[in-house]
């Protein structure tokens, strides 16, 4: 007998339909012997129905008022499923992020989880309930205020009440068979990953690939929590994310996947001192309107004038911000201007095998040269190499990549309807 | 300085649009220097969608996870009146009836306040915030379960909060002007009353009048919390609900107002014997069933047969339950058949002149009888005259009481959309 704890997205659970389905799945899981937790995100889109909602209301409202407007959601729909469990002859009990003990910061709208006390949890599982918990929040150690935990919320809660209850798996279920060798919506030989250890996950998340947040994945590769990501609507095995790579004897290191993002802006900061300290400046700047670099490249000085230019990506959201302050610092800095582009594409190929096997760059570049991919930045890890190109290339750079590596199959893969949180 | 309880149903908040108006007012009450304390209902029809939600995704839900699907109504619209309260300038925070200290019985769907420890609101009034707290609802002292408290939760809580918080009045705003001396429906030149007291009130209450439910009036006459109901679409002064009628001198005393209520049924069990015990296993099998009996008659007996008839008043949602109770026991208690009609209607009037007035009901049962309405059953207290009639006399016995008393004025009543809570 396993504990297991499953989570279930929003368009898992966006009708009365649905959620019966749902609760038909979870209670099969528990009349298998196992102990079941769930986590459960608000119905649809609910969330955002919520976030209209409270624009329409009042502009820039109080982020503490705004986590109890958003909670709402999964409180409904965590009794909602519930309810239909016990229709379905078994018992069930929802509880909030609170009453979970799942204790946060208080940083409202993306609170961070520092511990959870699941003791409520534990009786219930202990009297043979199912139990339900609302995703996407917690409550604050400080104040005792409801907190939500920002995008991928839900996910991690799941990974985080797995840790904490010890539990054997963390099924994430969505509305795609599992991770993929790229995305299917644009390779059409797209593989489901059986295995992928922790670090490559973490290389695909960070890279663009949206079946699992970051956050979430790190936690669980902390805590050691296996995570299933499968499909809501079939009982097909999807992929298992555990083990380290390090496991991963380097004769069988393979390359796993390709990522995608359009998510990212590019900033250049032209003609700027070559010399200590300036490039700190910029980087300084950025930091203090709260914004993350993630690629970055400085360009070789011009010999003529001394002068460089120095270029990274950053979320596009934030680049409007990232100009509006490097430009107000131009004449304290010194350079001569500061050039954005909000049209690009980054393609990253992920694979613990790259440690082992020379000339994976060599194939990377070539692979994008043909396809006529212009390359615009390189940045690399031990198991990843990322580039930038324009986004309208981008495409065409993953099909290439995919196809260079020999990552596609036979197996046609199948896209549910609806995008899966 | 005060500090004002005031309480905002469903209508009053029905949409972005009204739930800023809400927020001026709020706003404006604190800009007069008074501590302000509100109990706000959930938006619109959103409990009767969220009861349709569950009713789709499973019959019978546990009333445990009901609660927690409901709760979530309030929840939202005390969030989003903060924020336009917020946006106005104006600081306030919105608490569950959990955190508000709202202590409840464990019974889920009817709840009853055992306590209100209002210890955070404290804090949050002197820190000079204005306190949103979700109305219906509490925490279960011995579970921590979340409870709601039934029909007219919410003006319960915001009496019972005011009466924890020592509050100088409690404003229930409603979308009709006031208390009137009859449904203004019903009766065209039905006058605002200026103030009513409690007892009175209560009897209005009982008897059908659903501007106020009766254990809201029953919670500020222990504590003598003055209730002003008034309309939450102007600035009108309404009604006060305060004082004992004790107060009122004999000789000022008046007949206040005529209530009706077509939410009863009448059974009427036949050919029971008349002798010490029949009637008492009659009403303990009704009682058995977790039924409450309003009105009762028990019939002369006939002399010829020593059999008589008891006619008693539940609620129509109740009939088909107590008729199939009473029928089963048919043998065992011995009487000849169970009589059902769920077409009467019941009217009152109500005063505390009544007391000193002679002869009100003699002009009582002449009004009706000029208006060709029968009188199927009576029933009296210190200060009200119940009769059963058929519904379809209903309001025209309503409009022949209000004429008989002279309770009419020149004043039109106006009736808002929508229906308060």
């Amino acid at each position: 007998m396993a504990l297991v704890v499953q989570k279930f997205g929003g368009s898992s659970v966006a009708s009365a339909d649905r959620i019966r389905r749902v609760a038909e799945r979870i209670v099969e899981t528990r009349k298998q012997g196992h102990d079941v937790v769930v986590v459960v995100s608000a119905m649809g889109d609910t969330t955002d129905e919520l976030l209209d909602l409270a624009e329409q209301v009042a502009p820039a409202p109080p982020a503490r008022e705004m986590d109890m407007l958003l909670t709402a959601g999964e409180r409904i729909s965590n009794a909602l499923v519930a309810m239909a469990i016990h229709s379905l002859g078994a018992e069930a009990r929802s509880f909030t992020g609170s009453q979970a003990g799942v204790i946060t910061t208080g940083a409202h709208g993306k609170a961070k989880i520092i511990d959870v006390t699941p003791g409520r949890l534990r009786n219930a599982l202990d009297e043979g309930q199912i139990v339900l918990v609302a995703g996407f929040q917690g409550v604050s150690q400080d104040t005792k205020d409801i907190t939500t935990l920002g995008r991928g919320g839900s996910d991690t809660t799941a990974v985080a009440l797995a840790a904490a209850l010890e539990a054997d798996v963390c099924e994430i279920y969505t509305d795609v068979d599992g991770v993929f060798t790229a995305d299917p919506r644009i390779v059409s030989d797209a593989q489901r990953l059986d295995q992928v250890s922790f670090e490559e996950m973490l290389e695909l998340a960070a890279c663009g690939a949206k079946v699992l947040m970051l956050r979430c994945v790190e936690y669980a590769r902390r805590y050691n929590i296996p995570i299933h990501v499968r499909s809501s609507y079939t009982d097909k095995r999807g992929t298992y994310v555990y083990g380290s790579m390090e496991d991963i004897a380097m004769e069988d290191a393979i390359l796993t996947g390709v990522a995608h993002d359009r998510s990212e802006a590019k900033v250049t900061v032209v003609g700027l001192d070559d010399a200590p300290g300036y490039a700190a400046k910029v980087f300084r700047a950025v930091a203090d309107a709260e914004i993350n670099i993630d690629m970055v490249l400085q360009n070789i000085s011009k010999v003529d004038t001394g002068k460089t230019d120095i270029t990274f990506t950053l979320p596009k959201d934030d680049g409007p911000r990232a100009v509006a302050k490097l430009s107000s610092l131009q004449e304290e800095i010194g350079f001569s201007a500061v050039l954005y582009d909000d049209h690009i594409g980054k393609v990253s190929l992920v694979g613990a095998g790259m440690r082992s096997h020379p000339g994976v760059t060599a194939t990377f570049c070539e692979a994008l040269a043909q396809a006529g991919v212009n390359i615009e930045l390189i940045s690399t890890s031990e198991i990843r190499i990322s580039v930038l190109c324009k986004d309208t290339e981008l495409d065409d750079a993953v099909r290439a990549l995919h196809k260079a590596f020999d990552l596609g199959g036979d197996e046609v893969a199948v896209v549910h309807a609806g995008t899966g949180r």
